[in-house]
């Protein structure tokens, strides 16, 4: 039986979430399981790669399921596009190794949050860009950005109730990007604590406003208290980009690594 | 009494149209005079430049009104913003000639219609652009897009029940231009038919398909017949991007001009 792992984007803004939560709430895996059962009369559970949170959206989520169906999978894309609502759209279908894992088999992810630094609210973007009307210093962004790279415990950017497991976490690139008015923070790690991302982003926009420094983030990464990291940036503005997996013949399901928190 | 002139986008997804049609039935109209009531506590009507269809959108749409009120210009633009719904924004007011009028003083609009030629549709722009996966021949819609350029007689570019008057517009520019995987058809004329902009896009689809050729364009503004142009594309592809005015100088209410199809 294939193992197949498909590409999915989706706007989170209508959904509860990736995971599902049951009957009658609307779940971006819900929705994804519902039309493989349409599709081919199977009810099952997929993998999904990261558990992104409700109004958080995805370019490049990856899921796998095990499927009996004879569906040629050059044809799995479209077939379910067609079973799928219009905010949710496989990009593409691929039979993986029986081994490979969505969620275990991923080495990183990339996620980006996105602030809207126009005087006036883009509408067209206003559910993908969190609007911030007070400009932005950019520059001091971009400096305490450059912090977060490297192995570090990242206690000071969870939130809590998060699951307990060890708060190290590898980040690999963390970067500014301007592109008027919209400023992208692009965050590559192993994997992310819970809320981590958004408090990354929260704690680089009171930086932009001159309401905290670099030696805040300094001192968050070091003492690991939450007080020198900034709110939790809103959800609407973050989008899960890419997972990186292992070149698909090594590709096999290790051990839940460090970045498999349940809630990430 | 200032006569205030508003630059408004909107994302037209959940209104009928621009033009106001009575209580309970959402239109921009409506929406912004209800903000100028909450505001200032009068009840005017707004004269809108383009009266944009259920489900279009607007990027530069202009109203004017002529208010009572002594709120000082450079606070308008906010203050109707925190009374208005979160996918209409105001971005600009200033005060202009008592005899400025939105419609009446226009030289002539921009429209862009944006179409998505993605393999997979692009969920976040999913209300912003139609979806067409089959690849479009963008240089034989380039080429017949350069045909509507000139006055010409546009009656075969328009939808029947329009409000009858004389269908000769003079287009100023009409281009196409690809932005993987979009492809923008921008154009810019003294006024236009009803759905005259969304027949003309559906046109350049027919020829990006290789469904029609160039000389069905130069047949349609010969013959002045609807069967050698397209069908009338998707309102959601469609955008008001421009509205252009005389120097404010020189800003008066002309005679309703060419551009003043009360359907447009």
């Amino acid at each position: 039986m294939p193992n197949l792992r498909v590409t999915v984007s989706y706007d989170g803004s209508a959904y509860h979430g990736f995971q599902d939560q049951g009957e009658g709430i609307p779940t971006i895996q819900r929705s994804l399981e519902q039309a493989i059962t349409q599709l081919t009369g199977e009810r099952l559970r997929i993998n999904g790669a990261g558990r992104t949170d409700a109004g958080v959206h995805a370019y490049g989520q990856v899921v796998n399921f095990v499927t009996k169906s004879s569906i040629p999978v050059v044809r799995w894309a479209l077939a379910l596009n067609s079973r799928l609502p219009r905010d949710i759209v496989v990009r593409n279908a691929e039979i993986v190794p029986a081994t490979f894992h969505a969620r275990f088999s991923a080495l990183g992810k990339t996620y980006r949050y996105t602030i809207d630094n126009g005087t006036y609210r883009d509408v067209f973007r206003r559910q993908y860009a969190y609007h911030i009307r007070e400009p932005l210093d950019v520059a001091a962004m971009a400096s305490a950005a450059r912090l977060f790279v490297g192995r570090h415990d990242f206690s000071a950017f969870r939130s809590t109730g998060s699951t307990p497991t060890t708060p190290i976490r590898s980040v690999e690139s963390a970067m500014i990007e301007v592109q008027e008015p919209f400023i992208h923070f692009t965050v590559c790690a192993n994997g992310f604590l819970y809320n981590m991302v958004r408090i990354l982003a929260g704690t680089l926009i009171d930086i932009g406003k001159h309401k905290r420094s670099c030696s805040d983030v300094e001192m968050a990464l070091r003492t690991g208290r939450r007080e020198y990291a900034g709110d939790t940036a809103p959800a609407h503005g973050l989008c899960l980009m890419h997972v990186e997996y292992p070149a698909l013949a090594e590709t096999s399901a290790r051990q839940p690594p460090l970045g498999d928190n349940l809630n990430e």
